[in-house]
């Protein structure tokens, strides 16, 4: 690990260009996509799970590559990172995130500002973000106790299952949630559903606490 | 290894997020696939592939991670398995994937009871089962003796491979052929289909035993 | 390595595994793709590239997973492999790659005797199916000497990438030539073409073995 | 690292095979695709892919696989590879990119001389280009210095992310530019817009350069 500065910038850096992959890779899916929104779902999914993996592999020796305040939420839980880094973390995923979906604006020549107007709300959005997290959550706390090397290609693979096979395309990250209601593009959110979402998938962090301590026994470590 | 309560609760969450993957993903790439079965086909099989790479890689070393009925019968009558064990895989596996059937109408807000309505039956469709099963525990087996680390990937290829190139789409699983029963959608089979399923699958498991048996040399070990 | 019988067992069996996910995933994308070739070439693509990746892995150990008639060849001629066990695998891999277009039948309930249809001749091909082999066959080599344990995902990304970048999808191997003039269907090619594609896939050896001559030195060993 | 000519041999040849791969896999996709040109992208992408990852694999431990002068330039600023081969390297570079298009269209019976005719200039492709460059060098040296075994899967998948999520589909490579602009097919780029694209590159090589000294530490070495 790295110093803090450090880490920040690399948490940073990642989230910018893992919310440009996301917000970029939707909106060249669906230019492309002939009315096809399947196509372009797998250009989105194929598109970040390929980020995630460079990402996580090659920034996780110098900040943990977490990108996510959910498991900067989840990490702090379990007292593997204090309150203050995990606090720092999330401000720092949320305001990159936002510069991602502004970055991807200004590549694709779009309006820098925008608002979500896909209708992502009710009970089975919720159910399903809460499932997307636990699931994340809880194959990175396994990974790490079982295979850390694999966890790049663990989150990559996982994402790339979770984009299909929940009803709310998985968003599972509190900062790529607010900061995805700023576009209204392909992988936008209204503004008004991100806090169900949020909230869903901090429900989602504290089943996979318990479902990992089930899993791995109290006090194994996760790295 | 865990303990049994520990081992049956990691395949039975295991299936259960695969049978959700299965369905899930499934609806999605129907919904979002403007009429080309081939594009959703294509999700669905990238979805449970990058599921199940990552159930098997962090499930694996707490139950072995089979999720399948078919490699119970096949642990047990390799003698690597109590048959015992092996009863209470298989209790858990069919359970945890009829939930897992239901989560995923749950998350697309469909009826969580239905049944299958998808026509499989008949010789070819037999023999894809058969063949199917067959290349997964052989595929399984040879994997465990020569190269244990690669068992998550192997799995994953061979499941993608086996959606396109077997007639049925490949089952290959009585658990979640019992479980498809229970859903109309793009994954579905009809009831009274799953048992010339489920008959082709475990002659599936006979032959590949007998093809390991060539292959590796009676006395040779899986792990 | 095993006892010479078991390796033609282990020869017979891949090279039909990889045959049947051929010529199957390429009647399974056309029939759900909507009249988009380009989805079921993917899938076709895939699924090759999946099944490459398992046969060889777990395979490889046993036999050397050759599978190719283009590849004995180039082991015989740099003395790594006799000639009589290059003939023999060759006459194997004929043989189990008819026997893997009949199962694909059997399986999609096609008739199981049947003539290819697609014209596959003149220059261009030729130049594709050369530039196919040897692009094989490097890759091999070159992987052997430098990262053996890498060679199924080597083979497998290759196979992907050559099915789209030369205009014959890449046959590369005679043994596949032969067997998928036996069908009508999406992977087939007439029987008058074979031959051009045969000769075209030798020279692609040959050259194949200068290159790595040049990049690797003249005497060291690819394994 | 082998002799001079041995490791310009295999720049050469590995850049050759990327863009018969790049062309060849742009031509065959929307020849099939029947108007949908996402799957065309997503056949493209992957099959890029694909050789990235064997060509870095089989040729990097004989020439460090660049295939890119924006590399070999990042290489020298760095002083981790002389101005002089680096220069040679991005000769050869230019040279067997062009070779490669020709190729391409030689096995697709296209004339062998064109000229690239889809529009790509503006402040969007040129912020797209600098990005895609920006994050393929970045990728590389933090690859090399915290995981070099995984490069040839990082630059792989790097790419494949970066065709959907960059307005220009990411040349990211002056070579590569130089070359598709002598190609009219899917992947071409007119010859006025190639300058634009260079100067963008060379940015984000500069970018990445800075970006990696404050991430990874001022005397860490990459490799």
């Amino acid at each position: 690990m790295s110093t803090l500065p450090r880490r920040l910038l690399a948490e940073g850096l990642g989230t910018t260009l893992l919310l440009a992959t996301v917000v970029g890779s939707g909106v060249m899916g669906v230019a492309l996509g002939d009315g096809n929104d399947a196509v372009a779902l797998l250009a989105n999914a194929g598109a970040t799970a390929g980020m995630l993996y460079v990402l996580i592999t090659v920034l996780g020796p110098v900040s943990g590559a977490q990108f996510n305040p959910a498991v900067s939420l989840a990490m702090a839980l379990r007292g593997e990172q204090s309150v203050r880094d995990a606090v720092l973390y999330a401000a720092v995923h949320v305001l990159a995130a936002i510069v991602g979906v502004l970055l991807a604006h200004a590549m694709f020549d779009l309006p820098w500002l925008q608002s979500g107007m896909q209708v992502r709300t009710g009970t089975s959005q919720w159910l399903s973000e809460g499932v997307a997290t636990f699931g994340l959550v809880l194959t990175i706390l396994l990974g790490a106790t079982h295979r850390p090397a694999a966890l790049p290609a663990l989150v990559a693979s996982y994402i790339f299952a979770a984009y299909w096979f929940t009803a709310s395309t998985s968003f599972a990250n509190p900062a790529v949630t607010v900061a995805r209601s700023l576009t209204g593009t392909f992988a936008g959110i209204r503004p008004e559903d991100v806090a169900g979402f949020v909230l869903s998938q901090v429900a989602g962090v504290i089943v996979a606490l318990g479902a990992h301590r089930a899993l791995a026994g109290k006090g194994e470590p996760t790295g």
